[in-house]
């Protein structure tokens, strides 16, 4: 096989980043640049190319790479197109694939961040050879990647996988830039921490915790876990609720594609047992028992600065 | 092709239906066994070839079948197995497709009643062409059948799709057989219609209703039906908060799979718009903009003496 090498790009709302990858998930180079600064997309490709380029050439250039691998908030695998992203600066339909086919003369496949995420996870991470799981990417947001029979579900538009903003407590917390209420982003996200956190300081005044001696602003997902490695007993409520709620939105997704695994990613992993316990307990309790103690609950293996570039890589892979 | 015919069985909590189909979906001939009154398989399977073989014979005999498609409660795709299914007789794990498939000679398909109702919408109903569905059926209970890239949704266990048990009011209404709170089932069954009617008609007890006429016994998804189309108010409430819940659940499981189409069968249907104008309302309302006003909601075309056979029958065409 000549080419070797796919290039991986992961379009976040405030950096984007790429790299070079070979077909083992290792990382050749990496570099990033910010994704808001270009008034138009043409100059961003602009900006990309001339950092890609020079990696691209020390691979041995583009009949070396497979393709590119992208990911972006509302990225349509079908269309190759970014469609009214709320959070990137270029607005309505952006043909971003075949813009960066022209500039690159590379094939381009595109999809949302959450999915290229758990293509990282099939193609070099905890679910190799599984062809059925679900990746859960508990960041700023919730974002999701369900796979089934092997592929990436997208649905008949291109917009499957959107679990974090299904509604897990109807008429419940409002999500702020949503405007829904009672979304599991609303609550087992950083964000969503955070406003439990508040939430239970402000409901039991009375009540002694370290959490007390942060300003408002100090109160993040890390605090609230610093506290709860400490003792703290409202820290501790917090991961308890959190995996309250993720738990029992994990029975229903369960019992929706019934996959063997349930690949946890992100930020507020970083919380460990203190968040995965409730959650299995609140999981296999919502479960019907055809499925309690079959399916696999476990964090990603894979590095986190390195998982959005072999994420988006992984989709090249699959091109050939 | 010489193959032009396949059996289709269905096999429910009560009754086994079964027929003769042609590769248009018309049923040539069709008949019924109880189902739980043999106490070993076998003795069902050669009640079920006694009446069967006259029919395939009629029709020109084995040579003229593709195969047998079969739908049973906790039907497995993969093991053609029926394991532990709580309303037969037959308990633990039970062979049926291999030994169907051996007194009858025939290639033999399982899968379950629900998914089997999607794969009859897919070859003879609704969903023509349509890769990407969901079937909801609302009867005694709530059952579910899941299309995605035209094929159903089993998982890695073949267990996939139980759509009625996903939980929609954590802490809610307790489902008397699982004996879990707020699942989708609890509420919009003909079950769950009967018990909102109670629950409502307890609450209110000043409030004027037609509903205080029948006795407890007399109160069913029916007499709530007929006594809304009279205009009354706790009885189109029951409808509202019906539509509500199920509106809720399926905007859920629309940013699980971005389906094309959501179908709707079973007895509730027959409320109509009673029924379609909630659940379209607060399935909209609960929708990302991503999603909203691309999802048609639609009753079955399907007869519904005929569906459970031709469902059953559309596994088999599968095969060739």
């Amino acid at each position: 096989m000549a080419q070797k090498y796919a290039v991986g790009i992961d379009i976040g709302g405030t950096t984007t980043k790429f790299g070079t990858v070979d077909n083992n998930g290792h990382i050749l180079e990496q570099d990033r640049i910010p994704s808001n600064e270009h008034e138009v997309v043409e100059d961003f490709i602009d900006d990309l190319h001339s950092k890609l380029m020079p990696m691209i050439e020390r691979a041995g250039g583009v009949k070396n790479f497979v393709g590119i691998g992208m990911g972006a908030p509302n990225g349509n695998l079908y269309t190759g197109t970014i469609e009214y992203a709320p959070n990137l600066k270029w607005k309505g339909i952006i043909p971003i694939a075949s813009l960066m086919q022209k500039k690159f003369g590379l094939d381009t496949k595109l999809t949302n961040d959450a999915n290229a995420a758990a293509m990282g996870e099939m193609m070099y991470g905890a679910c190799k050879n599984m062809k059925h799981f679900i990746t859960i990417t508990l960041g700023t947001g919730v974002g999701s990647g369900i796979v089934i029979d092997g592929k990436i579900v997208v649905g008949h538009d291109g917009f499957a996988g959107e679990l974090g903003h299904t509604i897990i407590r109807p008429g419940g917390r409002m999500h702020k830039s949503t405007g829904m209420r009672g979304s599991l982003e609303a609550y087992a996200s950083a964000t969503g921490v955070r406003e439990t956190a508040i939430e239970m300081l402000t409901m039991h005044p009375e009540e002694p915790s370290l959490l007390r001696n942060y300003t408002i602003n100090e109160l993040t997902s890390e605090t609230v876990y610093e506290c709860a490695m400490q003792g703290d007993n409202i820290a501790n409520d917090i991961f308890e609720f959190t995996g309250q709620i993720l738990g029992e939105s994990l029975a229903n997704f369960i019992m929706f594609s019934s996959p063997a695994a349930i690949v946890l990613f992100g930020g507020l992993t970083k919380a460990g047992n203190l968040l995965l316990n409730p959650t299995r307990k609140h999981m296999e309790e919502n479960l019907l028992p055809i499925f309690k103690n079959k399916v696999e609950l476990i964090f990603s293996q894979l590095k986190e600065s390195d998982a959005a570039i072999l994420g988006a890589s992984a989709l090249v892979w699959e091109m050939e």
